[in-house]
């Protein structure tokens, strides 16, 4: 059997030795909080949105992390750039389909940039990635009314279709490319009662497929991170505010050792 | 004498139990800091400004909050729209005119919105309510420079003039429907050195008022709600950092049985 | 030798005293956190970018910080708009030349606004104020690749060239009017794990020009407070989520005797 631990804290190392630049074009909500997490980590953050600055800020960016949680057609129209550029570049895109299921416009904006950028990694709690399945339908709906499990099969299909990784997160992740599929463990529920805690698993993900090319490797490993993070800050806390607090300490803390050893990574 | 302790307790039962949605159209300031309020306390945050998708989300959201703190043409409109739609299905809305008096645009603005979307509860602080008296004239201003005693009368106008329930809140809050009155008492001064506070007592309300069809009764509970938290942060802090994380603690771990017994709300 | 704490620690009192109202148009990343700095030391944040206030808004404030950190065209326009107010009131204005160096969009505009809105300070990393320099050429690049020592030379050609004072902050900071240069030793490196640290700097530097003409006397008070912050805070955090808590709480508790008694300026 693998050792998952191994690789998830080699990556982190590497993270912590290159602070690679993470560029987001990301939702007002969460700006600062994803900042600071990237920034903990040992990333750089990079927050551009204007379509005139796309391309010098794509020269400097190791990843790009599109998340669609407060939308406008300016910012779309940005976002059809910015991936086109990673393309280009051969840069990992992660794609963060917020309340995508919620609105039309999300839904279609999310399945658009699903099949145009080509991203290495999709991240969406079960609802979203529910709503980008091609089979479509009546699975649509808001934020944590489904469980992991029932999406994990729409996830391997969007995967397999769309040739991407797909993690669905939640109180266990899963990470699949339609083939091989990944589940990590741990965290803690106070997660759910802090706002972009799901946007914050995305950029940490995008941070780990900046220094490792194997999408599904990567992201697992990004994931255990953040469980252990949860962990860390739980073990501290008992209440929203305290706990993000910590959480940010405990993404400055951990290290490639800890991670390597307490990471919860298993083959489906 | 009515004991509005016990129904405060319930409607904060109520929002722990529903989790109702919160949808709001607000300040780029307080996006993220009203949206861990609403997570905190049990409630469920919607951000969303595009006009394209106010539908949708007047579909799934069971209050709105429209907060003009950082204002221009595009999002008047959406706000605009989003109050027609939560007219139309019968949503309290709630208005923080954040400025109003401060400037022509946001007085304005708060006062087209105040005639036009028949707000259940309209909630600012002295200068902002004093700013949307019928009477207008010299009262404008920018924050903290009245006190809750000379809005009340104005508050009381307001109300009966537009048929809403005004809310003064400060070093006491008051909440009017131009006839009945209710003073909450209570709160911390660490409250005013803390960017977004004000904005956190409408979310809050709001959050009350998808609970609560009787607007006066829901505000009231909300407000004694908020003072709690004030207190329960500032008896374990003396700075505003560590007060806004120990506030966001209380909102969480206050419990409606907490609520009903030290809830301070009073007929005036 | 003239002692610079005492200036310090009077502009501070006065800070408290009249609660100077800072207008800042600034990058979404940081509004949040840069209202509750300038709260949390006693001033009085306003955040509005519409064009149609910026006349209004003028006439309340005290100073204005124009921060380039998530620029569009709407958003340069209302900075223009706002400078000239400034200019006419003979209000001070902070320019933060945030990312100038890293997109041409930012560096240009940095460059237009340093040029035609006469700003009392210009405040930046070192890589920041080297892409202002007359001189141009291929000093540009993003945070943190350049030293302070490799930016002063620029700095004192920038303030020569447009009549300016700069600030460049790092490891130490160094202010300069071209001829007559500070040194501001301290801090702690926990700063550059937060996001929004640098654009902490500026609105604090703006809080103290509001009250102290000498713009390099106020830059070098302001950054000399900021410094003893980041001491505070790092003596009771050693992560960064903590680190930036107590920062708040410091930048409420520091008093002017502390500032007067503890900050480090030196002459070059």
């Amino acid at each position: 059997m693998t050792n998952y631990g191994r690789p998830a804290g080699e990556i982190l190392a590497r993270i912590r030795a290159h602070r690679p630049v993470v560029h987001s074009i990301t939702n007002y909500v969460v700006m600062n909080s994803t900042a600071n997490v990237l920034l903990a980590m040992g990333a750089s953050p990079i927050m551009a949105h204007a379509r005139e600055e796309m391309e010098d800020i794509a020269a400097i960016s190791n990843a790009l992390v599109i998340n669609i949680g407060t939308l406008s057609e300016q910012w779309i129209e940005s976002m059809r750039v910015a991936c086109g550029l990673a393309i280009v570049r051969g840069k990992p895109i992660v794609l963060d389909p917020v309340g995508s299921g919620a609105t039309r416009l999300r839904t279609e904006t999310a399945c658009e940039l699903l099949k145009t950028s080509r991203p290495s990694l999709v991240r969406g709690n079960p609802s979203e990635i529910l709503s980008l399945s091609p089979e479509g339908g009546s699975t649509r709906g808001v934020d944590a009314i489904h469980t992991v499990d029932q999406a994990v099969y729409a996830a391997r299909q969007i995967a397999r279709t769309f040739a991407t990784v797909v993690a669905v997160t939640g109180e266990r992740d899963v990470v699949t490319d339609g083939n091989r599929s990944l589940i990590i463990s741990g965290g803690n529920r106070l997660m759910g009662c802090v706002t972009g805690t799901g946007c914050a698993a995305s950029v940490i993900c995008a941070a780990f497929l900046a220094e490792e090319k194997d999408a599904v490797t990567a992201a697992a490993a990004g994931l255990a991170f953040y469980k252990l993070v949860a962990e860390r800050a739980a073990a501290e806390a008992t209440a929203p505010g305290t706990f993000w607090v910590k959480a940010l300490d405990a993404l400055y803390t951990i290290t490639p050792h800890d991670l390597e050893t307490q990471a919860r990574i298993a083959e489906e």
